[in-house]
């Protein structure tokens, strides 16, 4: 099939835009089609943010967290507690546990789980660096706070052998049924260790 | 709630990826964050991709599709047969035909169609312009291939009244596409058809 697209130039535009995870051709066409729409400025705000965050970001040289500055709002906030530190995937799961509100600790951002089959192993994630943080003796705590899969409870095993002779605590997420879940639709699994992991039941708590 | 994003620089690329339609906020930190871990230069060909097509993007001064130079391919191309003349609302709906490979006449895109609620009048659309290459002469029919709703439809009828005085045949899509559908969205042999059986275009057949 010959070229479909009336201008190379455009062709261009809609050709990154389809590489974005979840944008195929047409949505590609429609977004850009869209923005040619827009003023001149507005184009240029928009395909100049991206840029700028790309050359000027930082991550803090202590959670690896996005941060505008050497080291991020959350680790430099003396009103949290140093001496938690919740380990997570991404900058994403930071913001999540975030917008609960019910967190007072620093974080530790790995840049993703050891996954051997997308080729990450240890040495790609900020694992020594977690090592090093708990060996200077100030955290008492290292909270997991990965996915609950297969991936991410092989991270924190491995993180846990690395941690063993420090004298820190180390805890998981609660794992069991969601909140506003019905037993029913709770899959199998979730179920079963929901069964064996039963809290003791305290009214304040539900 | 305190502002969530751990960096302006981020927050900024976020919200500009938000305007984008369909996008929300945690679909476009997904892109942002996505784009954030390729290279630097992939990420400056994205961001100039959509800039450059902004800036140095053409109109056909003839049929008014996106070109790189000031006559489009299409109609600059003697193969194509210039005594039809194909209107349709946008160059989405330019693509779609020719992906058909059923049509080898030219087009006329009108960049809309009359549409009140909008804010579109006849003055704000390729209309003018359409009447005065019909009044050159070489036109021998026109054909309407605007989306099947009042909208298109009232705009093929304010065209066909500006037209009623030039000796051309105007023509319409068969109605092989669903009433209430777009264009883009039909699919290739509906679509080639409705192109290759077009019928006279009447008033009260719409």
């Amino acid at each position: 099939m010959k070229n479909q697209y009336p201008s190379l130039l455009l062709e261009k535009a809609v050709c990154e835009f389809a590489k974005l995870p979840g944008v195929g051709n047409k949505t590609a066409m429609r977004l850009v089609l869209h923005l040619l729409k827009q003023e001149q400025a507005a184009v240029e705000a928009f395909g100049n943010s991206i840029i700028q965050l790309k050359r000027e970001v930082k991550y803090c040289k202590v959670c690896h967290n996005i941060s505008d500055s050497d080291v991020c709002n959350i680790c430099s906030n003396p009103k949290r507690d140093s001496a938690i530190v919740c380990v997570v995937q991404n900058i994403r799961d930071v913001m999540a546990i975030e917008a609960t509100q019910q967190y007072n600790g620093l974080y530790h951002v790995l840049g993703g789980i050891i996954s051997p089959m997308d080729g990450l192993g240890p040495k790609n994630l900020e694992i020594d660096s977690l090592i090093e943080r708990v060996a200077q003796g100030d955290i008492k705590e290292v909270i997991f706070a990965l996915s609950t899969t297969m991936e991410g409870d092989t991270t924190s095993f491995y993180i846990s052998r690395r941690l063993k002779d420090y004298p820190v605590k180390l805890s998981v997420l609660s794992r069991g049924v969601s909140v506003g879940d019905e037993l029913e639709y709770t899959d199998e699994i979730t179920l079963g260790r929901s069964i064996i992991n039963r809290m003791p039941y305290q009214i304040n708590e539900l």
